[in-house]
Formats: structure tokens, sequence, C-alpha cells
């Protein structure tokens, strides 16, 4: 169990857990949460250890047992909220050095802060288009060599018989490729696994998932994704876009990498969660749109998954991010392609010109593409569903990173033995037309001037197959062919999501979708004799395609606008639409999205758009945390250390009262001052008797507590002297003075409202004469959900 | 000045103004204001007669040349913010029923309301293209008729001499289709002149413009733009759908109409304000949508101008009414067409197909783009400034009925004769093609088989024109012709912009762009000799089109989405994003937005999308109205009613208290009520004494409350008798009771996030004892504004 936290979950690394007080704060009022809860699931604190930061191994597998054999709560992981993720905050810290600053500031001063965001967004979408190229072309490359080793071997083979040398030469080819991207993806970097979206999902949503933006995990993902892709697994270079470009905006942005120890002095002014969460959600965007040249697309996405207050001024700027990512990756590999300048390439993934004449559709067609949404729906909960099972699986068994390379090998030998199997017992050939699309057609058994069709659908770059399923023409594929390939395919992508190698899930969907969908439409044409409209299968790929990824990750507007950009046409808007809201209400009927599957499989305390539609009955005094740890406006030194060094509550906002009473009557509120602003303060010493006795002359400034920004020391590195815990600090000038606040009174939904559409962190539950009552935050909020029995709880747990 | 207000503003008729109450409600607290402001511009209120309300007529000359002797900032009619203006409330007003009732509904009963939104949007989505199907249909018939007529009287009249006589048939036609247009747009419903824009985008701000949702409305609007269209104004069609998408929305979402006096007893649920904002929305995005064919665009577009609180499910229903109006809008104009079933048409205008082969762009041409859009820039501002002179001239001079009338009739006569002046005059013959795209070309004093290019451009729809400047063959045109048809049609289309007619500038802003476009690129091709790419005139033309439009208009994202989906290829996304956002800075530069310059003129108190930049030192102190009228939890009725009818205050909101106190404490807050639920409560007699005797016996209800929504009687209807005055009244269950407060302290950009974020009406200031020392409500707000000397504050006044 120790192992699972340790190696699987998104949020703790054992060398990393050095500083207890960073690796796992609690939220506030946690533990003194009253026990008089009467929602189904019980309001019971379960704690699984303090693992994540003790690095037992081996000896905790007695307590792992006995875990298992508590209530079946513990099994079904995604029933707990984990409170070891702590939240961003996206509401300014409006305390006097800000509100200073601010009305220093002229208005010329507001211009340049306003230019300098569009020269990052500009930046952001330049590397991020750059990182999309560098990708693509290592991909080219590499499987190029690859792929013409393996083809010349198979036809040198083929021809002396031996052709188990082929496959064994492939799959350890294979093997070793993703070995190199498995190792460095489980032993450095954990978090660069999968696509990244999950991951980028929280984030937008205003959960700090640790390292998530750091440099050394954009290293590892994209060459882990080079190694994935290249080492012929069932995945796609897409997602993992979406993450980088994530990173690179967090890197550009704060203009520093800790990492690299450099500082460039530049943007000081986006130090800070709020801004610092814009420029991520312009990254993301400019990931989707290098990804699949989507530029509107990777603007609604990042608004779908992120921005919960729409303003004008910041969509502008992700769409500039965006479409410069889109025209520096067309641009470069206009000159990769060698015809530079023309900048009318797509994205990453080239789905292809759909014309207008040989796919318009009629009303009739319709049903069929609804049907087609269900199927895809149906398709997709059946991924979700074996690919949950899977991850459960993995949680439990395969957490050490050896196994965890073991295990991409196996699949990455499996996936090159079943492809070879499958093209080897295919007698579907086919001529070899003169302007073939096919980049290494391969002969093997069929006649000279023909190629085995099986092999360009399973011998190819996952992006190359989609394009030919959307675009070869009819009777290029036997449908016996399309049907082996979907159902081993399917199988493949499921198995290979959730591996520990960089990788997307988006081409191996469309991939599937692609193949089910010309089947589809190849038997429609069989069975209906006039043809013509039926005859194009390409069409019907592409709406399978649609159907499949939309049963998978039930995205939804974003997914659309995304699908119409990569086909370059906007006439498949609407049947791209219906499908896609097909799949989505058939695959929610059974589970959820993949991504939230996966998000919930790591406890993270992810705030939806609205509160639980039969929450209303649930008041603010119901929900929130209490009683609450305050602080007094002259507060001790000592108090604040012990406050602060107290692991087991491990609060990271506290109200500033005007006195702490010893009576019933709650205190006054008068402020609010955070974790991170307390340690700045006591690491520079800013107490009240250093002040007058003029030891300390400079005022400390908003930039101590930027340069100290995002990674604040733990309580624990701070060294506060016996003398010193007598001191006093005064806060006012430091805390919020001007937190939000409801009353007790109010209902869960207004609450709910509030806090997501302002981003806040914490929300200071008052009385009728404005005394602290309690205080609401992410975990409390996030904690009711809907369940099968109505209003559900998930349990709190440490893990 | 008593015509002013009465004719050209949007908010007020002599015929409706019967009840004070209803038509000139303050805001709150607005005379009481201590006047210590030190802004620039001064705080002190003006006042300019309580006009709106009376018919004065003649009599106020006088004061009208009074008013006129005054400070100059009367005369800018855009530096005063009206009171008059009520704002919509965004926010559920949780009282004891309302909560209630969300508690009593299961699961289900939430998935049915979640269903029924769907169902209503799909209707919207379904009238909306119908009417837009309408008016494209009647339009391309009345306009055949009248151009086959004049056609043939030239025709005629060319051999023989006496083309005068053509010429005044023209005029006289055009001038009579746009009297019919400007008479019962002027007499009948003046808010129905202009594109409706503005009035949508003030709508979706949150700002209640009276009767701008109504069926008559829609009516007077629809058959106002076909007569402008037919009449030969330099007009467009699309602008007036967004308009007619939001009263479909307005009127379906009701399950009502007041007008008809039909009630239809569904959607009762969605009879708020809340409610109706969101389908409006996707009304006035399913109006783009139909316009352009554009459902993204659409979307983005009621992003951009309404939703501040983006929600992922309601942006999927609005993209679901998009979607479904472009298909009901091809599907039956496919059947017009004589094609049906043929879904692949996009909306009202079409911008005709560019292919990405002929019309690639490269790196080099990208300065000559952004060049474009700063010449679009620079003559839309021109424009601009042109029309608000103009604008401000016909609010002092021309605001009666027949006056209006009159001017659009000389308009039209205008139009006519300097078109036939250009194509006489005009030497400019193009050999006719075997495969000519022109509807009706004119042969006049060309060979036969040629005809009169200038006649292409102004003897046509404007549609037409814009999609023969887009596609035409290089050489169809000649550059004197397109100089003097830009300039001429620049003039025009600015002053028709504004007539007492339905119409929008969308279409004449393209049609200028392409043609100084067009004109761009053949100079371009003829000054240098390498031609190939810049031999492509049409791209030039689209390229000049998008500028123009964006130099007018300043939209942004939505724009750049909808110009790519009207010519269904993604290439061109970059270079008109460029454009666009060029011609948005030095558009802004000298002078805003066509839409914001009518919004101002309107004193609009309309929230941008933040507080001033340079607004920090403002706290809420200062931005708040004080003192406030407070109530009694348990009020006496005479109180209420006197309250109500001050009309001098005519406060909209009242925090209810614990106690009104007459000492200097300020009473407690426990809740706000709003003047709208005090007056059903004075309707029904909802007083303590009654219900004790048992003389009502039915409880009052949510029910009463949305059935008299929206329109709610004044005060002076409501009868209560002498005795029924020193009744009590229990307000408990009905104020809401969990307010939302912010302290004194607060900085304006705070409140102001708040604010906007939440869609709020009224926010209460409390000091640190929850006392009620003020109201922010939306004029509050909306005073400050960033003027050319540093932070300005409009002045309020009741025009």
């Amino acid at each position: 169990m120790a192992n699972i936290t340790k190696k699987v979950s998104w949020s703790s690394r054992a060398d990393e857990s050095g500083a207890t007080g960073e690796a796992t704060p609690l939220l506030n009022g946690a533990e003194q949460r009253p026990l008089s809860r009467q929602l189904s699931g019980g309001g019971n604190i379960f704690q699984i250890g303090r693992l994540s930061t003790v690095d037992l191994e081996e000896e905790m597998t007695s307590e792992e047992e006995s875990l298992r054999g508590r209530p079946k709560e513990i099994a079904h992981n995604e029933k707990l909220l984990s409170l070891k993720f702590e939240s961003l905050d996206y509401d300014n810290i409006e305390n006097q050095l800000f509100l200073e600053e601010e009305r220093r500031m002229s208005y010329m001063g507001f211009r340049c802060l306003e230019i300098s965001r569009w020269v990052v967004c500009g930046l952001i979408g330049f590397f991020t288009g750059l990182i999309a190229c560098f990708i693509d072309i290592a991909v080219e490359e590499l499987a190029g060599i690859k792929y013409q080793v393996v083809k010349k071997n198979i036809e040198n083979f083929t021809e002396v018989g031996g052709l188990s040398i082929s496959l064994i030469l492939w799959a350890v080819l294979n093997s070793a490729i993703v070995m190199v991207g498995a190792i460095i993806v489980a032993f450095f970097e954990p978090i660069a696994a999968g696509s990244g979206i999950p991951q980028i999902k929280c984030y937008l949503n205003g959960v700090k998932i640790p390292r998530v933006v750091r440099l050394k995990t954009l290293l590892v993902k994209v060459c882990g994704v080079i190694c994935s892709v290249v080492g012929g697994l069932a995945v796609g270079k897409e997602g993992p876009m979406i993450h980088s470009g994530a990173v690179v905006a967090a890197g550009i942005s704060q203009g520093r990498s800790t990492s690299l120890k450099r500082d460039f002095k530049i943007f000081e002014y986006f130090r800070r969660d709020t801004e610092k969460r814009d420029f991520v959600s312009a990254g993301a965007a400019a990931g989707v749109s290098a990804a699949f040249g989507a530029p509107v697309g990777g603007v609604l996405f990042s608004l779908e998954e992120g921005a919960s207050f729409w303003n004008q001024m910041l969509t502008w700027r992700i769409f500039f991010a965006s479409m410069i990512s889109t025209f520096t990756l067309n641009f470069f590999l206009s000159i990769y392609h060698n015809n530079p300048g023309d900048l009318s390439n797509p994205g990453l993934i080239n789905f292809g010109r759909f014309e207008t004449d040989t796919v318009a559709y009629y009303l009739y067609e319709i049903p069929l593409f609804i049907a087609m949404g269900a199927i895809g729906g149906l398709l997709g909960a059946l991924f979700n569903v074996l690919n949950y099972w899977l991850t459960i699986f993995r949680i439990r068994y395969v957490h050490r990173p050896c196994l965890q390379v073991m295990e991409a090998m196996l699949v990455a030998a499996v996936t090159a033995t079943v492809s070879f199997t499958m093209i080897y017992f295919s007698d579907d050939c086919q001529p070899l037309g003169p302007d073939h699309t096919e980049e290494y057609p391969l002969q093997l058994f069929c006649a000279d001037g023909e190629y085995n069709s099986m092999a360009t659908a399973f011998f190819n770059t996952p992006e190359r197959s989609v394009r030919s399923l959307f675009h070869n023409q009819p009777g290029t594929y036997n449908p016996l062919t399309l049907g082996l390939f979907t159902l081993t395919y399917f199988f493949l992508a499921c198995w290979t999501y959730g591996l520990a190698v960089s990788a997307g899930v988006f081409i191996p969907s469309l991939l599937i979708g692609a193949a089910w969908g010309r089947l589809f439409g190849i038997l429609l044409a069989s069975f209906t004799s006039t043809g013509n409209i039926w005859a194009v299968p390409g069409k019907y790929a592409l709406i399978g395609a649609a159907a499949q990824l939309g049963g998978i990750v039930r995205m939804t507007l974003s997914l659309t606008v995304i699908m119409v950009e990569a086909t370059g046409n906007v006439t498949y808007g609407l049947p791209i639409m219906l499908v896609l809201m097909t799949a989505k209400i058939v695959g929610d009927y059974f589970v959820e999205g993949l991504y939230d599957i996966h998000i919930k499989l790591q406890s993270v305390p992810f705030l939806h758009w609205d509160a639980p539609a039969t929450s209303h009955w649930l008041t603010a005094r119901e929900v929130m945390s209490s009683p609450v740890t305050c602080l007094n406006r002259l507060e001790k030194v000592g108090t604040i250390v012990d406050i602060l060094s107290n692991t087991s509550t491990n609060h990271n906002g506290f109200p500033v009262v005007v006195e702490v009473t010893a009576g019933d009557e709650p205190p006054k509120l008068c402020g609010l001052i955070l974790r991170s602003q307390l340690i700045v303060l006591l690491k520079h010493k800013v107490f009240v008797e250093l002040a007058r006795t003029r030891l300390t002359t400079r005022k400390l400034q908003l930039k101590d507590f930027r340069d100290a920004y995002p990674r604040f020391p733990p309580i624990q590195s701070i060294h506060v002297s016996q003398d010193e815990r007598e001191c006093m600090m005064d806060l006012t000038e430091f805390m919020n003075a001007t937190p939000y606040t409801v009353p007790q009174e109010t209902s869960l939904p207004r609450v709910f409202k509030l806090f997501r559409a302002l981003g806040l962190r914490h929300l200071v539950v008052v009385n009728d004469s404005n005394g602290v009552v309690g205080l609401v935050s992410r975990k409390d909020l996030a904690r009711y959900h809907l369940g099968k029995h109505g209003l559900e709880e998930l349990q709190l747990a440490q893990t």
C-alpha cells in the first residue's frame, strides 16, 4: 500500500517527502469535524496512515491486508477523497501590499502588463509549436528507420521462409524502444505517464498536482512519447502535447526555472496562482491546437476544462497562443516537407481533406449516424470499464518501477506479435495503385503489384492508418480485415492506456472508431443496392471515429470543433455533434469518461460545474469545517509556529480575527492569511519587536512573496529561536482584509456557485454578527456527489 | 428633449408611460448620495427632468434650450449614465419558497427539467432557422421581382433613350418599399430599428431593455428587414437575425405570450431572469448561426457578449440550438433550391467556397495582411466617427416618426440615384462568360455579350455582390470601378446605419472591405511582375472584408470563427485573426466599436469584463449608495406601500434587517427582498393579521411570483385600504435570506468581479458586525470608466 501511494499516485514521491509540511498539507479543520453527519457513506474520516511520506516498502503488507478487510469503500478508491491535494488560489490576495502596488501603478503600467501577457502567450504558442514539430519529426524519422528495417527483413524472409525471425526482430525492436520510454517515465518522473490530460484538467480546475508543470516532466514527456509511438504501441502523440503546452506555459510565464536555478527577472508580476493558471490554460490550448491543427478547438478545450470565469481578453490571448502554435508548427513542418512558406498544413494529426462534393450527407443518414453514436457510446463504456479494472489491478500489483517497465515491454512485444500474426494470416491483397498513399506497403504473400491490406492498418504509425481508413477508395479493405483489426486494436489500446509510458488515447480511439465505422459503411453498401451515397465508407469512418472517441473521453463542444477543424470541412458539424452527444449520453449511462475515471481513482477533490442537483437541503453550516484555527491580528510568533508545525491538522488558510475570545461567542472576522504568507513572514522575521529596534530596516514587499512562489519552504526548515517565539507578528498588512464570506444558512448550491465562479480556495462562514464559525474549502464541496442512491458523501482520506 | 427620450431612446414610449413606477424605477439610494466625491466630473447628480414619463411635446422647447446652455457634459450624451434602465437578476432568489421547492424536487425532477431545457433549445433553433429561411426566401423573391422590373425598364430605355425614367422608377420603387419598413418601425416599434445587436448585448450584460424581446418587436423586425433589403438600402439581413433569435428564445422559453394572452402552462420553471437569460443567449447564438452558417461562431458570439459565468451544460445547449438552427435553415433552403435533403449549404450569407489550392497564402504575405488590418481599422474608425456625429444629429433633430420615415425614404432614393449614376457613367464592360454568376447582368451601353461591371456591384443584393467580389475571376473589375464603389458605398452605408429601419451593418461592412481589398489585390498584382500568388484578388477581398468589419464592430474571437465558418475553410484562421486584431487595436486608438458607441449614446449602465485597471484605490465605501432604505423582517404594510410609491427614489431592492434602530448603529442584515416580490405580496394581501383570521387559506407559492413575471404591476395599480395599511407583513419566508455581502473596505475591482461573475443586481455592503451600510448596484459600478485623463466618473441622469 505504501508503494501504491508512492509510485502510482500523482502526488507523492519518496525522494521528495522529506518536507512533511509541504508534502501532505491538509485543508483546514479536517480533524475536528463533528461526527454528527447523517449522509449515506457516513462522515467518519478514514485515514489510511500517513503513507505517502513514509517509505516502508515490504513492511506494509500486513496493514495492506488489514485494510482490504475493511468495509468495501476502500476497495473502490474512487469513493475516497484525498486530503493531500492542495488547492490553487484563483482569487487575488488583496492585502495592503498588493493594493499599494496596484495603486502605485499607472495606467501605462497596466498597459505594459497587458502587452507582456500577449508576449508571453505568443512565446507559449511558439515553443509549444516547436515541441510539437520536434516530436513529429523525431517520430517520422525514427519510425521510418524502424519500418524500413523490418520491411526489408520481412521481404528477405518472405521468400526464403523463416518469418519468425522477422517477428522476433520486430518485437525486440519495439520492446527495446518502449523500454527506454518506460524507464525514464517510471524511474524519473511518474507524473509524465499517460496523456497528462487528467492532470491538466485537475490543475485548471484548481487542484495543485505536484510536479505536473516542471521542466523535468516536460523532458520526460517529450522523450517518452517519441519512444512510445516509435515503439509501435497503440498510442498517439496528441494527448501529451496538451500537457507539454501547459508545462511550457507555466515555465515561460514565470520567467525563471527553479529546476535550472535560473531567474530571468522578467514577468515577476505573474508569479501567483491567478496569473499562472491563465497562462496554463493558454498552454493547454496551444497544445491542442498544435496536435490537431485546431486553434478554436484548443480555446474551447481550455474553456471547457478550465476557466470558470469567462474573460474576453483572456480568451483572446488563449486564441492568440493557439494560433501561433499552429502557425509555428505548420511553418517548420513546411520546411521539413520541402515546401517552405506554405502554411496550409494542419497539425500533428492530419485527417486529410474531406471534399464537400464527395461526402455530402443526406437527411435520412442522420438516424444512422445517431445509431453509430450509440455504438460508440457502448464500445467506449466497455473500453472504460475494462481500463478501470486494469487500473485497479495496476494500482494493487504493478506499482514498482521495474514491474511497470516490464509490463510496458510486454505490451510492446505483444502488440508486435499480434500485428504480425494478423498480417501473416490475412489474405486481403489489394492492387497497388499508381498513386498509392501507403508509406510502407508490405507485399508479403500477395502477388506482385499487390500489397497486404491488413499491413496498412497495422504496419504503420497510427496517424497514417487513420488517414488511410478515412480516405482510401471503397474496396481497399475487406470487411473481415476491418473486423479483426477493430477487435485486436480495441484490446491492445485498452491494455496500453495506463502503462507507465507517456502516450495519448486520442489516436487509438479514432483508429478503432474509423475501423468499425468503415466496416459499418461497407456493410451498409452491401445491404443496399442503390450505392452511390452509401458507397463512401470514408464518411462512415469519420463518424465512427468521432463516436468512438466521444464514447471514451466524453468531451463535447471542444471535440466537435476539433474534429471539424481537423477535417477542414464545416459541413460535418451537425452529424459530428449529434454523434458525440449520443455517444456521451449512452456512455454516461454506464460509466464515466476515461479521464474522469482516472481522476476519481486518484481521489482528487475535483469540482464539477454545478453542485449536485438535489443538494439544496444542505447548508454552509453542514458543509463547513469547524472549529477553525483562527489567528489574532497581532499574534505571538510561538503560536504561529506551533500551529504551522502541527502536522495533524496542517491547515492552509487561517481567518484572522479581532481577538480570540475564550467564551462561546465566535470571534469577529477581519481577514484571512495563508500558510505560505506566514512562512515568508517567519523567514524574513517580520516581528513587531525587531521593527521597533530597527534591526530590520527593509520593509517586506510583494517581491519577497513572489520570489518564494511557488515552492514555499516547509515550516521545519525555518529556525525560530526561543527568544523569537516570544515576539509578536502584526498580520494586518499581509492578510487579505476582505475575504469572501457566506452566512451559515447559505445553501450548498449557492456556496458552490460562489466558490466555483470566483475560483476560491477558502470561504469563511460567518454568523449574523460576522463571527467566524467555519471555513469551506475545496474538499468540503467536492465531497458531495450524485450516486446511484441520490446524494452521496465521499470519505476523506489522506492517501 | 421630451421627444428625444420618447422616440429615439430604447427605453421609453409615451403610450406605455402611464405607470410611472414601472417606467422609471431608479436604483437604490441615488438621491441620498453624499456629495463629497472628488472624481473628475464631480459627483452631483444631474436630472434632466423626469421627461420619459411626461408627454409635453412642444412645451419643452424652452427647457430644452436652457439645457443646451448648461455645461458641455449634456451635449455628449455618452458622458451620462441613465438611471431608468433596470437590471436583470442572474442570481437565484433563494428564499424559503424556492428552497422548499428545490428540496421537494427529486433527482428525476431535475432530469426532466434538464431535458426540457434541451427541448426548448431545440425549438429555439428550429424557429430561428425557420425565420431566417422566411426572410431569405422573401428577400430573394421580392428583390428578384424588383430587379427584373427595373432591368426590363432599363433595357427598354437604353435604346430609345430616356433612362431618367428608369432612374425614377428605381428610386420610387426603393423609396416605397423602404417607406413601409420605416413606418412599421418608427410608428409601431422603435426598438426594432437597427440590427438589434447593441440591445441584445445589453440584455445579455444584464440590463433590462424594455420591449426588446416581445413578439411585436419580432414581427416588426422581420417585416422591416425584408423591406430594407428589398428596398435596396446598403444593409444586410444578418444582424437582425440575432435579435430575432433572442426574441424567439425569450418567447418559447416562457411557454406563453403576454401579447397574445396565451399561457401554455409549460416551462413555468423557467419564468425568471436566470433561466430566461440563458435561453436568450441560445437564441442569439442560433441567430448568428442561421445568419452566417456558423454554429461555433454563434456560440462564441453569445459567450463573448453575454455569459459571464461559463457553464459547460449551458454552452452545450447553446451549441445545440445553433446547430439545429443552421440545420433547419439548410434543410428548408435545400427544398427551396430544388435540391432537397442536401444539407451542405451554409447560412443566409454564403461566402462561396474558398479552395485551399487556389488561395494558399505564404509567409511574406502576412505583413501585407497586417497592413490591410490597419487600413480596416482606420476606415472603421472613420465610419464610426461619422456615424456617431450622425446619430447625435438624429437624436437632436430627427426624432419624430414622420421625419424618420422621410429620412429613410430619402436615403433609399439617394442610394438608387447614386447607384444608377455610377452605373450610367461607368464604362467598365466585361465579357459575359458562359458560366457567368451574375444574376441580373445589365448590358446598358456595353457591346453585345458584355455586361456593365459596376452593375454587378450595385444592381444586386449586397450578399451577391460580396460573393462576386470574393470569387470572380481576376480582371472582372477594373480598379476605378472598385475605388468609386468603395467610396460611395462607404458613405451610403454610414448614412444608412441608424435609420429607423430594421437592418444590419455586417454585410455593408463586408462589401466595402471586399471592394477595397480586391482593389488592393489588383494594385499589388500590377506593381509586381511575378504574379501568380498576387494574382488572386479574391483572397485580398476576403482579408479586406474581415479588416473592414473588424474595424467597425471590433468583435474578436467570434468574428474570426464566423469568418472561418462562412468561408468553410480553416486555412485562413491565422490571417483573419491577425487582421481582426490589428483592426481592433488601430480602431480602438481612435474611437470605440460601433455597437459600443450606440450603447453609450443610450447611457446604458453597461458592465465591461473588468473594473478599470487603475481603480484599486476605490473601495466599496466610496462606490456604494447610502443610506439604504431597509425593511424590518416584520414590516407595516403602510410603510411598504409608502416606500414603493416614493417616485423620487424608486428603489428596487431592499435589505431586510433585524430591526431598524434609531441610533447610529446600522441595523443587522438578515435578508434582501425585491420590489417585484413586495408587489406580488401586496397584491395577494399576504398580511399577518389576515392569515391569523384564516381569511386567506391558500399559502403563497412560487407559482404566484412566476405568473406575475416579468410584467409586475406598478404599485399604483394595487389598492391597499386604510385598514390594511395598519396590517403587518412577514417577509421572512419571501426574502433571500443569504444575500451576498462585502465589507466596506473591499476594493472596486474585487466588488466588480463578484458582481460580474455572479450576475448580481444588488450587493449589500456591511460593516464589521454585519450591519447594513450601503448597497452596490449596476450603475454604481458602471459609472467608473477609463477616460483620457485616467479614471472618470459618469454623471447619473434620468434621461
